[in-house]
């Protein structure tokens, strides 16, 4: 098929663009990330009990694997019972070329074509790699139908903009089980994931069997890590689905229950107990000892036979030097080395590090603070502190990837996430060829407040529409199409095993207590779907104690999703209705079922606030909430009534704004800004529109 | 402590009987079930992160096992990080005279004393079963409170009714994998229940590994069975949990499966082929064969030798004898024995497989058809048929379990299975002593229309209602108890990893589609909640295509719970409007706005009605919904304005709800009968009550 064919400006618009029929015939495609092209044919494939894939051409034991886990997981979207088995007619066939890389690497060809029709499908890949994509592809254009399931005629043409799309979990700060990383791997590949960091050691706790230092993780893990068996269960089953596994190890900072067992690796002087809270804190290895490095180079030689990857990650960020300071050996190693600076002593550990793991075959990847001029160019800056950083390192050759905005912890909506572009800010200004340096990028979660109840959700489905971003031709932006997609994937990473959408009620039952009432639920829902948790680094100064990594995470602020629908929904029926000029009347009749059903609200919860000491943290949000509906409905009335609302009136309404606006246990009322502008649209008079 | 002091009637009430405190302040105890007796003290027990457990007299391994899931369940109940160490001052003391039988056996002591004071709490009992049943009452009795996590204070002394409290689960017909069965055992460890009944082989499927005979599952399973390690493993795990494990075999019929690699135990000519179907089929094994019995032998030699269990299930059930007429060796040996009808016959083959199990040290369980009067008196009869069959074998001395009225699958309200007595209908006649003979019962989850997606909700919570008829005392009757503990009971099973909550909105969304928006699927849930399927077994009959293993279960019918908490709360409301002579303002108001929300439902429905076949399905009960909910709408306003409501308004709406009371799409409208009630309440005038 000749590239003319391809019409299409993907990501532009929902509906996809014409192929014969009209725009409102089309099919909305929930596919994310959305391929580089992609052409909708007429008619449909339909999917029944007879579905079988075929695999042509190059063939392995993965392959097979993969395709028998796609039948599995069709089998969990539609409930059809699916036979493992290949048929002499297959609905899909599915041709490889070559096989990939031993071991994975970064940059290999991940590119597929995908062509479905009325009759049957076809998948083409160079590698294996492009092969399981476009299995991924297929999943999700699956939809139930008029007639049964079924997928749409498409042509899609695709393959990453990208080659380092990770993901990292912090998996120190609260231990994550395997299962509960395993899960999230699947999420990975059905949205395009390839690399997964996992961030193994910190102040909090050592992740990783050493059997050449077993004290690492017998004395700085209380027991929760990972076995190397299970550290290679993990990398096969990543191998299984197109994903490389880089490992972190944090150092010479962030390394406080290194020294539970190894006191001897630290500036200064012991014992040591594994970190509880979080922060950062002074803890850090003695550069100046070279005991220090022969154990990392044994740890290294250890670590990089268990991990195949070509990169090893050895962390470097926020070692505040105070240890360094204290300690007169590392001053007189600073004077007569003549550093200037604990940057400098740093620089010096990075390099010797730097050149153990590349003894080992290995490059480094390290956060900003490794990168130094100089060091060899395989090593791959990932950048925390922005783009700045990233176009800094390009600019002089090293390869770098972006997580600066990507952070899933903060809190951030889907959509700002979706609007960093590791490209953008000073990296624009980078040639061609400098921003072919720049990798791709990593979301992070780091893990003080997430547990393995409420982890997921806390990375899906935000984490897609990074993956997105990271995989998709650069101009895929339209927000309106993320959002609608983004609710189609999320809904679909649930049959992977995902508890992002589950958790939740059933946290908010904990919330409530067993024997509380549907209404009562009911009551506890509404408000918590309209609540997030304050966002950045607020948590711990606003905690009611100090945060540990023993402080139970079962309260609202735990529970509630990252992201309220209910409000982004909210706001977009505000903007509806003010845009119309405060006439629209099916806009205003929504509105105010919304707004009385949240007034009235507070009531319903009392029974729950008197009864659980969860919902009573939460009884001044419940009240704000009540507020600021009746404030929304008041200025219902008076759009109601036409002209304007009296200038004291919006003073006092806006005072009550102002008011609910303040954080109150940790949790943000998230409709106050949709509610502000209603105030103020309706308050500048009958053609409200005006005001926006 | 003085069995004076237990002064409470258990059962009778929500809130137990005053232990000085007023009934207003008592917490209701969400208990099931409900132990024997209860004495409810005065303040709590706070449950927090210091909470630790501690065991004295008789330890053993399974002990420890047991605190570990314990405390692994109150920290998921809680959230509470909870430390697996006992400290030197535990919370709870557990203390066990001595150990338990090697192999558990039926009638061992599984008494208990619980104690929970502000200051801490205790648990007494005999042998490991009390203290493992002593845990679980605790964790029942942790709620949230405006203090946080607690108990109250309470003194327990607890011992089941019956010895023997089942669950059997038919892998047959629906394979049920490993992990699920798991998870029921932790279900039935939650309420008590102590014997798990495998059902294992079916004329679908014959799911244990033979290595004797390997063509049993190689040829009979599709490759759907358990190896011996798992089942060993299955074993394991229910001991733990102090569940007995009694595998069935059935035979003679019911065993198609056998017979596609084993057609030569058949009576008729072969080959044969897992049967696909629902029903009775024909083929039964060939009664006058010493091959048949020499196999037998041989196979009841393995499989008694992984079973530890004392009794072995020979099934025995629904043999329509068709084979054996059609077959001339048969009929002639039918003549030479004298054998006047094939009851005679298949009581010649029970007796035969009796001494062969009876020869491997075992002793038979069999459905009613087993019982022929002369057999060994160490058999147990399997009452499927109802308490005619049981009180006749007790009154002949034999042992006998009732599972007629517990059947899961025929979609009873939790109520009605409640209702259930294993002593009562023609078993209450007996004298005491024949009444000992009866052991108890057994639900039975058969699978023609379950699957690893729904079975848990086909089982759970309904389950929790006979396992406390089973356990509790014969006049822990009350109903209204019953459900209010029911729903927290269910809340607290999902905390095991039962899926009979979560799966219901996933399956919902495969129904309603990924693109769905949160009001759609609303109201496709407004809908389901109202309807459930079509009662006892009248699915085969009423199926749109006859239903076979392979048929999807992916339905509505398939997803919506088996009773409709949604219905039975407004039934209550609409009792209460009803007997407030339809004065009751505030049940007016509630019965109006959930009336209009059905009402409007059908409109809502619609966008998914037209995309989805699924939903399509049910566009019919939908429209139903809605003009059922017209009628009772009418009816309140014929209340409201008083009066009695003309003959032929009347005469109308009776028609309009007989015609929603025909089940479609195998649905039944739940509402109909309380809605009808109302009508007819309305209908005779002012005081609506003297209709009730």
């Amino acid at each position: 098929m000749g590239m003319g064919h391809w019409v299409c400006a993907v990501g532009f618009t929902l509906l996809l663009c014409a192929g014969g029929a009209s725009a409102q015939e089309q099919p909305r495609l929930n596919l994310m990330p959305m391929p580089g092209n992609v052409q909708v044919g007429s008619g449909i494939l339909r999917v029944d009990s007879s579905f079988s894939v075929a695999l042509t051409g190059h063939t392995e034991a993965r392959l097979d694997r993969a395709v028998q886990r796609f039948l599995r997981q069709l089998s969990r979207q539609t409930a059809l019972p699916l036979s493992p088995k290949a048929s002499t007619k297959p609905t899909l066939k599915v041709h490889t070329d070559h096989p990939s890389k031993e071991v994975q690497e970064l940059g290999e060809d991940e590119s597929y074509s995908l062509s479905i029709t009325p009759d049957d499908a076809k998948i083409d890949a160079p590698t294996p790699l492009g092969a399981m994509h476009g299995l991924q592809t297929f999943l999700q254009l699956v939809e139930v139908s008029p007639d049964g399931f079924a997928a749409p005629a498409v042509t899609i043409q695709d393959k990453p903009r990208f080659p380092w799309r990770g993901l990292m979990i912090d998996v120190a700060r609260h231990f994550i089980p395997l299962d509960v990383l395993k899960r999230n791997l699947d999420g990975m590949e059905a949205v395009k994931m390839n690399v997964f960091h996992w961030h193994l050691s910190e102040d909090q706790g050592f992740r990783a069997e050493s059997k050449k230092f077993p004290k690492l993780q017998t004395l700085g893990s209380d027991g929760l890590y990972y076995t190397q068996d299970e550290i290679r269960d993990l990398i096969a089953y990543a191998r299984d689905r197109g994903i490389r596994v880089v490992p972190e190890f944090d150092m010479p900072g962030h390394s406080t229950s290194w020294f539970v067992g190894h006191p001897e690796l630290a500036s200064g002087p012991g014992p040591y107990q594994i970190e509880r809270k979080w922060g950062i804190f002074d803890p850090a290895m003695d550069l100046t000892n070279e005991k220090t490095y022969k154990f990392l180079d044994e740890l290294v030689a250890e670590m990089t036979k268990i991990f195949p990857d070509h990169y090893f990650h050895i962390g470097g960020d926020e070692v505040n030097g105070k240890q360094w300071d204290a300690n007169p050996k590392i001053q007189d190693f600073k004077k007569s080395h003549k550093f200037a600076t604990n940057e400098a002593l740093q620089a010096y550990f990075s390099e010797r590090v730097q050149k153990i793991v590349t003894k080992h075959g290995k490059a480094v990847v390290g956060w900003d603070e490794v990168f130094i001029p100089g060091v060899p160019k395989d090593i791959v800056i990932q950048s925390w502190r922005g783009s700045a950083s990233l176009a800094q390192a390009a600019a002089q050759g090293y390869h770098g990837i972006l997580s600066n905005g990507y952070y899933l912890d903060l809190g951030w909506p889907a959509a700002r996430h979706y609007a960093v572009d590791p490209t953008s800010g000073q990296a624009a200004n980078l040639t061609p060829e400098q921003q072919q340096l720049i990798l791709g990028g990593e979301s992070c979660m780091w893990s003080e407040y997430v547990n393995p109840e409420n982890v997921d959700s806390r990375i899906w489905p935000r984490n897609a529409a990074i993956a997105e971003r990271l995989w998709s031709p650069q101009n895929v932006t339209d927000v309106a199409s993320m959002y609608a997609r983004l609710h189609a994937v999320s809904a679909q990473l649930e049959w992977l095993g995902l508890t992002h959408r589950a958790y939740y009620p059933q946290m908010l039952r904990r919330i409530a207590g067993q024997s509380a009432t549907p209404e009562q639920l009911t009551a506890l829902r509404t408000l918590a779907d309209v609540v997030e948790p304050t966002k950045e680094y607020t948590r711990e100064a606003t905690a009611p104690a100090e945060p540990t990594s023993a402080t139970p995470l079962n309260r609202v602020v735990d529970a509630v999703p990252l992201e309220s629908d209910a409000a982004r929904r909210f706001g977009e029926l505000v903007d509806k209705f003010v845009s119309s000029t405060c006439r629209e009347a099916d806009a205003a009749a929504q509105l105010r079922t919304q707004l009385s059903a949240w007034r009235d609200n507070d009531s319903r919860l009392q029974p729950l606030i008197q009864r659980s000491f969860l919902v009573k943290e939460v009884a001044a949000t419940s009240q704000d909430l009540s507020a600021l509906a009746a404030v929304g409905l008041a200025a219902l009335d008076f759009a109601n009534k036409g002209g304007a609302a009296p200038d004291d009136w919006k003073t006092q309404q806006l005072a009550v704004i102002e008011q609910v606006k303040k954080p109150k246990s940790q949790l943000l009322l998230m409709p106050a800004s949709a509610i502000q502008k209603l105030v103020e649209a309706v308050a500048a008079g009958g053609n409200c529109a005006a005001t926006r």
